[in-house]
């Protein structure tokens, strides 16, 4: 996902793309498995029996950061860290393994960096992650004052016969796995129509059930594991997109099959109160709205018609909220609403 | 190495790092090998056969970015932090398999991004660790404009016969093998030191043989696999200390066996013409240079007195160069110059 919303000249930007990309290509031997668009990386485990591969993933919490350090609710933030490379690997059908986190500050503060930890110990243990390393940096030429960053990278084993990636294909039904709100994404635009409403994070969300407006910006990343891992075992899921920056179409597309289209009923699933707010408060316009936010789906599962009763039945007996929002088609590869 | 260099008050740090340290093993299972002070983590991979050992490390390439903005050498810089966390492995025996980088600016120049992937995907080939996956992040209410900062995270593979950790024992020689340069730390110390000095990049390394002072500022971070790898293999070495920051005191005693003691020779090798300026022209008391920096020997090799000589000679001839520097005695566990 580099380059996302990079705001720089698109020609020039395409150009060192590729570059970036035949430059990272160019270190892959034989056993690295290429997944165009992959949620991961995967690569054969050395010495393993050759069905043993790994997968790996590296994120940042972005800015969720700066409203949680205002919350007090740094822990929260990094744990969502977790979840969200947890959801990365789960779409290629990966267990974590182990996770290392990057803690850098202008002047690190012991209690923020513990709240770090704290987030990310506990959501590892959660995900069955083994939190293996950690490297802090302070670095005041860098960094600007009372703010933090944290990146981490997850590791996880998958086997060979259970690697998924681009298996979306004609005829597929598409179900959305509700999301806990906004995730890891869209803090950038959230902040900026927060910052213009002028409310408080103890001020109730216009239109909620009573819920603060922080509780509903900071609201966990919703982990799917637990969940989904059961119905990969059963070999049920054909290709599962994470719905993180780029929303449903810049995720839902890069685990179509050649020659498949994705379409989406907009009107199958309600929005949150969270974002119906952002949208109205902040005039953000639906195109903009769909590419920054994940609108309330935070996983779509894409099946055989045939399972699709039973694999949504068995989902929300497991405890998610379910909806049935689309298909794919045979046509040009790309997602469509209607 | 969490908090090290901190600068925060020692009775509360040590209580905080109490804290991490319980959060973070609490999320290890049995398949966790625990690596006190170790330079990477290391855990059983999953159905592997039980020797197979999966070790990763995460670190930053830290200030030495600044310089090496400045001089228009982005992509060294990145390299290095490849080589630094590829000798990281190697401390435990491990080959490198894939890295993951994070790269943060407050707004993204494709040309830093550029630069930044290009000498990660050089060194990544050198050592033979796939570039398996990145992330870039913009972030302008985190970063300070015009500076970029580097994370990275390498995987690597062990065998659990091959697996090194606090394995220098009384009895043991101990051999210095030359470093390039700085490596990757110390460059807060030295920036200082050259920002007083007056210096530019361009000018003559005071005391140099010609070279400019950013040629030995900016000089790579030289990595020991190829020559120290099939040594591991013959299992002639008894433990690997990475000379990073904390120097050779604070990293020789993080591979001691208990009732270890390590002596160090201070005048076994001649340190190169940077650390003498940088000590001179700063005013940098011996205590605090042997902190901050390797003083000329980068990696140090623990092994049996009766190997140590063809050792040093297969060193050497594989294009090391290795100074016998000390040896390890019965004792209180730390490292004593003499």
């Amino acid at each position: 996902m580099r380059y996302r919303d990079a705001g720089v000249d698109v020609g020039r930007a395409e150009t060192i793309k590729e570059e970036i990309g035949r430059a990272v290509r160019g270190t892959w031997g034989a056993d690295v498995h290429p997944l165009p668009g992959g949620f991961a990386g995967v690569i054969g485990w050395p010495g393993g029996s050759g069905t043993s591969l790994l997968a790996a993933t590296v994120d940042g919490v972005g800015t969720k950061l700066h409203l949680a350090l205002e919350a007090g609710r740094v822990d929260d933030a990094t744990a969502d860290l977790v979840y969200h490379c947890a959801n990365d690997l789960l779409c290629h059908g990966a267990r974590p393994v182990a996770m290392l986190d990057y803690v850098a500050q202008s002047r690190l503060s012991p209690a923020v960096v513990q709240a770090v930890v704290r987030g990310l110990a506990r959501a590892c243990s959660e995900v069955g992650a083994a939190l293996l390393g950690g490297e802090t940096a302070e670095m005041p030429d860098t960094y600007l004052p009372e703010v933090v960053d944290v990146a981490g990278c997850m590791i996880g084993a998958v086997s060979a016969d259970r690697l998924l990636g681009q298996g979306a294909r004609p005829g597929d039904r598409l179900l959305g796995l509700a999301s806990f709100g906004l995730h890891t994404n869209g803090f950038s635009l959230a902040r900026r129509v927060r910052a213009a409403s002028g409310l408080g994070l103890g001020d109730p969300l216009p239109g909620g059930a009573g819920e603060s407006l922080g509780d509903a910006l900071l609201a966990p990343h919703r982990s799917y594991g637990r969940t989904l891992l059961p119905q990969l075992e059963r070999g049920r899921v054909h290709a599962l997109a994470h719905i993180t920056g780029g929303g449903i179409e810049g995720n839902l597309v890069r685990v179509l099959e050649d020659g498949a289209r994705a379409r989406i009923r907009g009107s199958s699933w309600s929005r949150p109160a969270l974002f119906r707010w952002l949208i109205t408060a902040g005039g953000i316009p639906e195109e903009d709205a769909r590419q920054a936010f994940n609108l309330g789906v935070g996983m779509i599962v894409a099946c055989a018609p045939e399972a699709v009763e039973s694999l949504a039945a068995d989902l929300n007996a497991a405890g998610e909220r379910v909806w049935p929002i689309g298909e794919v088609v045979a046509g040009s590869r790309g997602v469509e609403w209607y």
